[in-house]
């Protein structure tokens, strides 16, 4: 995705979130069906999709690894074939990020990734969506202001300039959300920093495609010390239960707390994301439910950012806006 | 729920099934998407949930524990405050009846009992549809007519005064499906009888909230004299199968034969009721499929009433039938 | 289904196919809705079922043997009584064909075979159609011609004769599928050879319900000499898992390979048929990948018979066209 592509995708999610809002939505994907592949099962991205696919007027079909067995019961080049020809598109959820590309290269129709081991795309945009509105919202209700909920940007052109060279810090594991936030913070112009235990950093190849380099430090403290926005991750994900013990005591030091806040000293009207679920390791309540998180937001927003994504890989004028 | 409330949400149920049939049902929840949180699986409520959204033009999505493992993956508060900004109501199917609550507490969308282990609350408003259509029936068809399935009730106001002062009679355990019943009776003006075996008797907390206290016996015999309709329900419900054995010896004499039926003389034109699913435990097939059976009407009901609450909860004039 | 309601079904595939390309599918099932019970998984019947309710403005339940425990947790009488208010029609994957049956009986609204141990008659369609459309695209685009995917018939009204004595291979297992192929052959005129190891050929008492007697051997060469169309399944089927060796061996010397295909001598312009999922056993890639094969296309057209079935099941005109 081009900076121009991720602009005109955050400019219709404004726009779709501006109209759901209004009751003026229209349902641009009529007659459109999408094959959710989910090897990893996830209230939220699932959530989001159907529910975007309902209100473009669109039809979803959520398809578990118990019904498609992809890679087992028939070879993801032969599962690609048959999709291809019966639905508009694919929304899938894998292990191995290999098992997407093999699902691009022998479907017909987009495959839109939901998550791999390496990347989380439309976590990204959600994250980016929430951030400007965070920086709209300083400029129209006043710096640091709390949003409402039914709150949203009135101009629907996503400007990137208004994050042009703020500091993104991210306190954690450096895993797909982590390398997805990272290229899509290149994109818009934010400066990355990314504090993660020895062993736990972002991989090298992939911080390697970012436009901008991430800076990547041990030090939780020096990652957020002037920082706008403050991300962190559960450091236990799902499948990574055997390994539990070992990355809580790697990650001893990395949990965000209000004293981590105050002896890093973010800018004055900081905010907090987390992409959820959110367990009790990697931030405190003071943060996670305080006056700066935006953690709610940002998990609505993949619902209008995902909508946004399915109306331009299946809408008519695909990647038109 | 009001009494007022419960007559104009039985009023829209009528409405809608007259509506169905006459194919003029008008789609009132276009745009709206509901989210069914299923940590207990269940056929008739689900179905009935779905294919009522569908009707009215909405979505929904059924989530089962695989998908949401609320309360373990994450919390209730924050999956409550994620769906809150994602759908337009939650219908949610619970173990605990606090999880339900703690839903209630965090969500600021309607929350709706699909089941808890205390209420049932849906299953209720079917029972008092169906036990209304059998009396309007009588009137209409004779009395003890059977109802054919097409048959539905001219007038959609319903008027409770048709149900005053006749008796219910509820033979088995005294769980949720039993209080739920309890409580509506009690807001129509039907007098309930419940014999259960001691250890299985309503809670007397939750009999309390009955504006009409209910007469609670060990005696069957003593419940079905008089009685205008018998309920039952299964001895051993989902997730007690360690006490199926206990069970049964407890509920010996609890079944409701043809001649539990005759010595103790119901209500010439009596009606028997079953929430489903039926096992042979608790009653014989000459009761369950007999002429006085109302039991698939009953499970039929569970879909208007519920598309009548969900009209209510998450469409426009909310609770203004 | 009389070889006229076939023709009609057909017909109605192939017209449903040019009007979805063509964008003027009209929506027959609005308000109506499927369940779907599942006691089997799988992908295309699924994929295929549900796209296509979405298709005519329907709804269908994907409802599994975890949600719906028939024959389980509920008698199939009553889960047929229960379904038969809340929805217009069952399609059914069920284990035993005898719990179709029973559904049948005592289902009110349209029971749909998805899949029985002993036939699979949708898939049949799908066989049917797809060699429909190779005869006629060997009439239209040349003889052998590669079919484009977004190439339909344009005559939309199914002519039977033009399939007239021409010779149906079936390598491998008799199985349901193969069942299921034997009897639409003999509806449309085909002429069925099916080679199979001694133990595993079709049911004798199955296949005499053909009006036309398919040819049974243990040759594969024998059944491949002069076909048009060659079909292999996969040797073992779900649930098969145990008899997996004593599988492999008995079917030794059945696999459809390039040497089998040149040592046999089919037709000049031969098409490959497979209903998937494709294992590595029964078929080489040569011959799957390979210019005579339409095994997609049948995948595909899985999804155009089964909303005409489904049309004609729960539209209005049943089975009028």
């Amino acid at each position: 995705m081009t900076p121009n592509d991720l602009a005109s995708v955050l400019s219709t999610a404004l726009k779709f979130k501006q109209q759901a809002r209004a009751g003026t939505l229209q349902p641009s994907l009529k007659g459109k069906s999408l094959a959710m592949i989910f090897s990893k099962r996830s209230t939220r991205t699932r959530v989001a999709a159907e529910t975007a696919m309902a209100l473009l007027g669109g039809h979803a079909l959520f398809l578990t690894s118990a019904d498609i067995q992809m890679g087992t019961n028939e070879s993801v080049r032969d599962t690609a074939a048959v999709l291809s020809g019966m639905v508009d598109g694919i929304f899938a959820r894998v292990d191995a990020h290999r098992d997407l590309m093999a699902l691009r290269t022998h479907a017909s129709i987009p495959v839109i990734n939901g998550l791999s081991d390496d990347y989380h795309p439309t976590q990204a945009l959600a994250d980016l969506l929430t951030m400007y509105e965070a920086v709209v919202a300083d400029d129209i209700l006043g710096a640091g202001a709390q949003l409402p909920d039914d709150w949203t940007v009135p101009d629907t052109r996503f400007d990137p300039t208004k994050l042009h060279g703020r500091k993104v810090a991210w306190v954690g594991d450096g895993n797909n959300v982590c390398h997805s936030l990272v290229l899509a913070c290149a994109k818009v112009g934010l400066n990355a920093t990314i504090a993660a235990p020895r062993g736990y950093t972002p991989k090298p190849s992939i911080v390697a495609e970012a436009a901008r380099m991430p800076v990547v430090t041990h030090s939780p403290i020096d990652a957020v010390r002037g920082a706008d926005f403050v991300f962190t991750d559960c450091w236990v994900s799902m499948g990574q239960e055997a390994e539990a013990a070992a990355r809580r005591k790697a990650f001893k030091g990395f949990k965000v707390t209000r004293d981590l806040i105050h002896a890093a000293g973010p800018k004055a009207h900081w905010r907090f994301l987390h992409c959820l679920p959110r367990k009790n390791d990697e931030v405190d309540d003071a943060v996670f439910y305080g006056r700066e998180s935006v953690v709610f937001r940002e998990a609505h927003n993949r619902k209008w950012t995902i909508m946004a994504v399915l109306h331009h890989a299946l809408g008519v004028g695909s990647w038109q806006g």
